[in-house]
């Protein structure tokens, strides 16, 4: 039997990163990291052990300092998650540098568990605005990684791979259902509460409930 | 009186990082922020506190997950630190990701802060061979950052500052020296105890020394 490479996948628990731990299960070895940062959300963290474990990918959550990401609604009990709609502009829901914060920590894991590859779930159609979440983000943070670690000196390329970058939501949710991602598991909601259970109002609410109906799936959310 | 602009400092500890923070004092309000990584020596986060007072700039230490930045020498008391002299290659100190990692928060707390300079002691000529302090290293990750958060987004423009880039040891001395940097704060030993004395063997230790020589500056460091 060949060996698989490895890939480190960043899984948040949410639809998107559960697709893309389905997509990059069919050709590596995965290995799911999860960051606690003092989110309002941590019924997610539970999510993603679910979605290690149906996957098979070994899991760890990484424990951040809970005083560096602040001032976003999701980290900040004081500000208040937007419930409705989606507007102009980046939301306060945006949390400071998070995307390169997780992607420099899976830059370290990849270098000690010896893999050239990270997946990372952003998207740029049905999104929040987010200035991280840009496909000329991603290809800039890729080059800096290649330079970065010992794998670039060597000659190795890495590679971070965003395989939703340019679908729709509704497209995420079709090529997750055909890959057997148990979206019943996931938690998409801003404000989720302790049992997972989401607000139905907020934006990844509007994008996540607005996608299960174009995809002409199911909506297997269970709404407070 | 005018309000200075804030920078973000990097500050180790050690020497470089000292002088860094002396370079950027003279132009910024700054903010000096260290990491407890699991690093072999703990004694330079006291020796930053030190240097943050002495150059009346607010300090914060950040706690990262010691379980991310694993085998190397300085993380992994298993892997002794070499005591022979700088060899050939990327040596077993180097730690991997950790000026992305570090960066990265450097990053989120510029954000925050309102900031956007960011300082850090790289240099590329007395190192010890790290892919992460080369030049074109550095570039790559201004590139990035500035694509990654609300200032790039804004058209404000990130600045990652690295003074030291071009500097041979002797400059970095003669220059902190000229600017009030009292070097028997710092401490640069990789292995150094608990009160910070310097086991005057490791690769750090004798670029420290020999560049106290080479700039005729008195070396005060304490050898244990």
């Amino acid at each position: 039997m060949t060996t698989r490479p490895k890939a480190i996948v960043l899984l948040s628990g949410g639809l998107d990163s559960a697709t893309v731990l389905a997509i990059a299960s069919r050709e590596f070895d995965c290995h799911a990291i999860s960051f606690n940062y003092g989110q309002r959300n941590v019924s997610e963290l539970n999510a993603a052990e679910q979605l290690a474990q149906a996957f098979a990918a070994s899991h760890h959550i990484i424990q951040l300092d809970d005083g560096v990401m602040t001032g976003s609604a999701l980290t900040d009990s004081t500000i208040g998650v937007p419930e409705t709609g989606l507007n102009e502009g980046i939301p306060v829901t945006y949390v400071p540098a998070r995307n390169t914060i997780f992607l420099a920590h899976a830059l370290a894991v990849a270098e000690v568990h010896g893999s050239n590859d990270i997946f990372i779930g952003v998207n740029a159609v049905d999104y929040s605005g987010y200035p991280d979440c840009r496909p000329a983000y991603i290809e800039a943070f890729e080059h800096m990684a290649r330079l970065a670690t010992r794998a670039g000196v060597e000659g190795q390329k890495l590679s971070i791979h965003a395989p939703l970058i340019n679908m729709s939501k509704a497209e995420i949710i079709s090529t997750g259902t055909q890959l057997g991602v148990d979206f019943s598991l996931t938690v998409s909601c801003y404000q989720a509460d302790q049992q997972g259970r989401a607000c139905g109002l907020c934006d990844s609410c509007r994008l996540r409930r607005d996608g299960f109906e174009a995809a002409g799936v199911p909506d297997p959310t269970i709404y407070r």
